[in-house]
């Protein structure tokens, strides 16, 4: 069994990072409340390096011993967490980074994490075989090598500082609904929140696509990989499960909903044209179970955690594209 | 000659209003850059309402007295003043709150303006039908006037906060650009960041369909009024130049520029495809002046003001649709 983490651990994360991440605010939707629901978006989309990555990647970084600093530090990612380790080592000033990502990673994505400061290694031709090469890399050049949401708690419980900030801000919220990849963050969020008032209902959402979490607690196995059917929108959220959130999360989720990649999709124009709020598929998820299954979100004062802002300007346009298209 | 103010009024409305307004973030830019120059965005896009326009409401809505607030508070907008007012007056506790705005005006702004909580009134064909109309009903209801920049020295002033904010972040910031509509909010900007270091340079930038200030200046004539030339993206800086503004710019602006339309919606689907960050048109307007004429922007540690990031989904999808087609 794993090492766990607690509520504690989480406060603690939050005094380690809170000088470092940006308390993202938590906005009222204009399109979404009704008589009996009031939702409110918890924008990561405006944390550094827009996502809520950062928030782990520090806790776990702040935390190294001296040596490890000089030594350096390495992670394999092809996105958002790749980013948000480079701009936590340039927090810290951690100056030997190295991320490793796929042959064929965007551009953008690449810009960004060489922007903070990481230097970029490209090897294999795709997540699974950079993970491998990557790791091997990392082990050889005695780097630490920086958990996305597998299996330490340090990751998680600076991704559950999102909760903490929540329940803080707004006591009354009864439910937090969270997008799940490996399930990391809802996992976080879960024991955040749940330490602060147990009746706090948390849901995840997962896309159709790679319903990696929501099988595994199915059916008692953890997928560590998943593949990803047909076209998906949700890049930052596809892949297998977390072993920890595997573990903990019986515990912790009182419901799970899965949506259709139309839906995620529909959600996605419908933050951009209506709440005029651009964000990642990822996250769009969590609205589009608000749209399409609003009792099984249930609560009356509902915290939707929108994770990423990082939109890629051709998913954009597409999206627009097909919604525009249809209306007109 | 009009009152005006001073950074004094400023560093005042800054203790005002700081516990309702956000301290918006200066984010890097990931693709400005470059040896010798940084630029950062100013992103009161993420400011409450998704502009800046609800620092110079809370400014001076917060100094009414008691007997005038019960009487209640009225504007005239067919945009981002309106909804900061109705924001403004939420978060102050005003109750009656009417905002004017003309026929035709987008649905999405009336959304906004009424969510939180402001009562919308229709009158006129277009903004000069519905100022004179507004006015006189605001008159004879013996309600407040909120003034959207034009000589209320307490507007000024709340605008001013950006500034003040800029300079206190960033002391090393040498050079600050940002949209002129009225001008009210340079104004404010520069009376504040020359109020801690006189040094600064102070850069306008100002739409070819509508130079209002620019020409005003030049002329030494104010153009109260100023017909719009054309096809604009930049509706939120679009109209005259603002009376104080017009008095005190002389004194304090540094340079003028004016981009053209064309440079304007590059920009914009600049920062949307490449920095990720979407953005109205009135803004855009700083980002085309350093892509155009660097030079003449100057300075080396630049921040550049993004007033705001209500972008209607269709011209967001047209912008797109442009921008991708010439590129593929």
């Amino acid at each position: 069994m794993l090492q766990r983490f607690t509520g504690q651990d989480v406060r603690e994360a939050y005094v380690r990072i809170a000088d470092f991440v940006r308390r993202t605010p938590l906005e009222d939707s204009i399109y979404l409340n009704d008589e009996d629901h009031r939702y409110r978006f918890k924008l990561e989309s405006q944390q550094l390096g827009k996502s809520f990555k950062i928030r782990g990647a520090l806790n776990t970084l702040a935390q190294l011993p001296r040596a490890q600093i000089e030594r350096g530090v390495g992670t394999i990612s092809t996105g958002n967490h790749g980013i948000a380790v480079s701009y936590a080592c340039r927090l810290l000033g951690i100056k030997n980074c190295v991320v490793i990502v796929p042959f064929g990673t965007p551009r953008p994505k690449l810009d960004r994490i060489r922007f903070y400061g990481a230097r970029v290694m490209l090897m294999g031709n795709d997540y699974e075989d950079a993970l491998t090469l990557g790791l091997n890399y990392i082990d050889r050049h005695e780097l630490f090598y920086v958990d996305p949401g597998d299996r330490d708690p340090r990751v998680y419980a600076g991704c559950g500082t999102i909760g903490y900030e929540i329940m803080v801000a707004h006591p009354k919220v009864d439910t937090i609904v969270a997008p799940m990849g490996s399930g990391g963050l809802i996992t976080g969020i879960a024991v955040a929140a749940k330490a602060i008032n147990p009746s706090v209902r948390i849901v995840g959402v997962q896309t159709a696509a790679c319903p990696a979490v929501a099988r595994s607690l199915a059916d008692g196995v953890l997928y560590d990989k998943y593949p990803t059917q047909g076209d998906t929108i949700c890049d930052a959220v596809v892949g297998g499960a977390g072993t920890l959130a595997f573990e903990m999360l019986p515990d912790l989720i009182d419901q799970i909903i899965i949506v259709s990649e139309e839906s995620i999709l529909d959600a996605m124009c419908f933050m951009a044209i209506e709440e005029q709020c651009v964000i990642e598929g990822g996250s769009a998820m969590v609205v589009a179970a608000v749209r399409e299954y609003r009792d099984l979100v249930g609560g009356s004062d509902v915290a939707l955690v929108i994770t990423g802002g990082n939109v890629d300007g051709d998913m954009l346009h597409a999206a627009l594209d097909a919604q525009l298209r249809t209306d007109g």
